[in-house]
């Protein structure tokens, strides 16, 4: 799934080329690239499928040149992932009934991709052939407000646990409370299932979204596709795949895990990932120094001298010609930010 | 004179292009063009002399095509303003004797370019075919710490006042004491004097310096002039005019006036200049945002799209590459902070 406009990293990540299609830590991969890297010796590169924006056709194309047009699957608008995954597995469906699927964003991090190998292993054997969603829990390091929880009351010992509930982002004092019991787990939103098993689910709990795909099916892999796509799709609701069907699926699973997972989903996430000076200061890009500067973190174009002075909790990036200045504590308004030039 | 290096202005100003080559205000000419521009009418384009180093050779004819090229002065090496002037009054004494000279710094700001007019054409006269040298002396509008006094113990009464002292730069209480006073003004170094004046003046104050160019004066106007310059030149001490000429000498006025002068030596000089908006920030180049943000003094290339949030009492100055981020308070270690990319 790389269709998000990742407005949340502006101006790092611009609608134009969102965070997906960016080297994002500065160690020579976009995050597109990172993640299909990461399912190598797992999955067949040929097997891989892109769900995105027409607009960023190109750039995956570019990045990911291995990848068979007819894997591009180009939404006409944004309609959350429970239509994006819809698409995907109807196509699958029609030529490989038998697959399996993992599915992930492609805007996310994952440091230790051994350990993430071995989990999909085992995620992929779980689900094949049997009647079994699965998602991947992350095992909570902290208190952490901006992920939605799983929940659990089986004790893991290694295996996958069935899911009692989904946990919407907690407050601070639930997430502590939430850490505390042990029984919960970070929603990654990376699922395995067998394509038949997904396929019935949304029949039977996002019925609307299945009809859509059913009525397309006639023009998938046709040269009339994508116009059919470009008149359906946007019919369908905007709603993501936990609400549509894992929190109503009887048949869900949970693989707590550890592989050093960050959505980044925001700078200071992001701030989070990064290695920092003695001063919790953080940079990507540019030949940045920092004098009495502290807690910041900063962005520049490769080869850009940078000097910042006095700062303590700033994010200071620079991209496609944008300057932002503006504290962490209010990335959230990162948005209204952007707003202003426009 | 032309020749500085507008350390204090990085990363705006750089040893390749200091600030007297840009356009710090964004109105469409540079400091250089602006000084020449406010003695139309009262010096002729053709007598105007710019002395400067070599390698600004080219800006100065780029922005100032008129000026013939014995016109301008190229300096080997730094050696503040005495050798300076001692270098043009060698020049123009022998072709010229009968001229009557105005220096000035090209770097610096003046508003009411009338007024200037006026004062300046006062100035000429009052030094014309006679033995005085006489300096503008800024009515000070407050109690600045940054530029050095003249004091005069006549009253002003629209007519140059014989100097009694020139004052280093004072701390607060004494600029204080020096407004209430009320015979201070603000040294602006800019002079008026009949070439044969000035070098008189040097002879009878500095006359190592005026043996050095004695020493040139043959080669001056030939082939050789800069072969020469470039050998002997450096063989004078650093000095300014300041120091070797107008406090030691006798016969040195003050002429009292207003119009809007600033020496842009800092960023908060020129922050001082700019407009602002309600929360006292100044901006100029680019399209600039700022929220929340107060006492921020903001410099960018034309066309870049930038947000400041949450900024109080900042520079930030982008050029050449080099962005800054420093506080308007730290603005005299703006040095130690350009040589940490180096």
């Amino acid at each position: 799934m790389a269709g998000g406009v990742g407005s949340r990293f502006w101006p790092m990540s611009t609608p134009e080329c969102p965070k997906q299609f960016i080297d994002v830590l500065g160690v020579g991969k976009t995050l597109l690239q990172l993640t299909v890297d990461r399912f190598e010796g797992c999955i067949p590169k040929s097997n891989i499928w892109v769900v995105t924006s027409a607009s960023y056709f190109d750039m995956v194309k570019g990045q990911l040149p291995f990848v068979a047009d007819d894997h591009i699957l180009l939404e006409p608008c944004m309609r959350n992932t429970a239509p994006c995954i819809a698409y995907v597995t109807w196509k699958i469906k029609s030529r490989y009934p038998d697959a399996v699927m993992a599915v992930t964003a492609a805007d996310h991090l994952v440091i230790d991709t051994a350990e993430f190998k071995r989990v999909a292993d085992k995620g992929l054997a779980f689900v094949a052939g049997n009647d079994r969603i699965m998602t991947l829990g992350m095992i909570p390091s902290r208190p952490e407000t901006g992920y939605g929880y799983i929940k659990s009351n089986d004790v893991f010992v290694g295996e996958p646990l069935k899911v009692a509930e989904f946990k919407e982002k907690p407050d601070y004092e639930t997430a502590v409370k939430y850490i505390n019991e042990g029984k919960y787990y970070w929603n990654a939103g990376i699922f395995f299932w067998d394509v038949r098993t997904i396929e019935a689910a949304l029949r039977a709990n996002a019925a609307d979204i299945a009809a859509v795909f059913d009525s397309l099916e006639q023009s998938l892999y046709t040269d009339r596709e994508q116009e059919a796509v470009n008149a359906e799709f946007p019919t369908c609701r905007s709603i993501s795949i936990d609400y549509a069907v894992m929190e109503k699926a009887p048949n869900v699973y949970v693989l707590p895990a550890s592989f050093g997972w960050s959505d980044l989903g925001t700078w200071g996430s992001l701030h989070n990932q990064l290695d920092h000076d003695g001063q919790n200061n953080s940079s990507v890009g540019g030949n940045v120094k920092f004098v009495e500067s502290s807690n910041c973190i900063v962005r520049m174009p490769e080869g850009k001298d940078v000097v910042i002075q006095g700062l303590d909790g700033y994010i200071v990036a620079e991209s496609n010609g944008s300057l932002l200045i503006c504290r962490l504590q209010d990335e959230q308004r990162i948005k209204e930010f952007s707003a202003k030039l426009k």
